[in-house]
């Protein structure tokens, strides 16, 4: 069993989020499944330093930054088909929506990567399961929006303490055609119909021990799906 | 209960191997421990396109880089006191052998940074416990170098698989004056006279499920020497 992951750069401010990736790949392989990673071959849409949350004045591109997590095992995403995976997961950080979607700076109305749409999309009609984690499940919501899909998503809860606006996120996502869902880091949403597993990781405030805990049960689903 | 771990950047082929640097601060925060990470505030020996092996015309800083793995939760190691922790760690990738030390370029003979060996000397004098993974126990064998501390060190084995020349690198530990001891990735080392835990993780053929196991039963034992 292949399970196909996005990647969006290497790092939580600028691109993917470190600790949810490498704990997807290894409950890929815990699950039984083999990890295949892809990332879009495009410039990050900016280079920040993690210390001081400050933009650096470089360039990066997210394919090769994305490979750093892929010890080199990666491939572009324009070479993404359904047909070579059996489910798909998108860990979180702000590459999410900085490179794949523009969702850190227009929510909902920001533009989506043809890419990812596609891949998105694609994964759907084959009637294969996918997962989306942290800032992931807002990648799915607007790959999805206008496709008629009536997906049932969670970035978090407003019930517990989180370093994000749990509910402008999730508000966009319902204006995407979504259905938003409040859940804790200590659960997963299951959407059954459409065969979407998405879980908050550390859209809440979160303990490592907790987001890996969180991303072991999504993909453990996500497998089970398939 | 506090363990410092020094990385040196975010990549295996030119900074900490990522996913060993994870899965030790997942270890620690399991073990009941806080993880405390440091990184030396100088330029990476250089950067390395992850896809094709190639270096890069750019110039990156360890301490920056390695904030994206500690989600900016990260102190220059120049600012490391014995004092502060009771235990530390030292996660692999080339950045150890590159940035930390020059054994990737020279071996034994190569240097090895004022604040690195500083570092491990006092960890080793207050009579703490010290953890080397992958790459991670050639730093601390050229440390101790001349100290008249006989370490027993691992960072693999000739008897399986490995993309490295582990007896070459053994030999340059036997040449520092540490005694090289073969272990395969599912073993740890235990030097119980001078309480120092090593493991071969990622310096033999591994899956992501071996280096995870490999690093939770070294952090494990390291919690245990405190």
């Amino acid at each position: 069993m292949k399970i196909g992951v996005i990647l969006s750069g290497n790092g939580v401010y600028d691109g993917s989020e470190i600790h949810e990736a490498v704990f997807t790949l290894l409950a890929i392989e815990e699950s039984g499944a083999e990890a295949v990673c892809y990332a879009p071959d495009i410039e990050q849409h900016h280079v920040v330093n993690h210390i001081t949350g400050e933009e650096m004045n470089e360039t990066r591109n997210v394919l090769i930054e994305s490979a750093r997590i892929a010890r080199g095992n990666i491939k572009p995403l324009s070479e993404f088909k359904s047909d070579n995976v059996d489910a798909l997961a998108i860990p979180g950080g702000f590459g999410a929506a900085k490179n794949l979607t523009k969702w850190a700076f227009s929510g909902p109305d920001g533009e989506i990567l043809d890419d990812v749409r596609r891949a998105i999309n694609e994964i759907i009609a084959a009637g294969k399961p996918l997962a989306g984690m942290c800032m992931g499940p807002t990648v799915i919501a607007k790959a999805l929006e206008g496709s008629g899909i009536k997906s049932e998503l969670t970035v978090g809860t407003t019930e517990e303490t989180s370093p994000y606006d749990i509910k402008a996120i999730s508000e966009g996502m319902e204006k995407t055609g979504a259905t938003a869902v409040m859940k804790s880091v200590k659960e997963i949403l299951i959407d059954e119909k459409n065969k979407i597993v998405t879980a908050p990781c550390y859209m809440m405030e979160a303990s490592i021990t907790e987001v890996r805990n969180n991303i072991k049960d999504t993909v453990k689903k996500l497998v089970e799906l398939v």
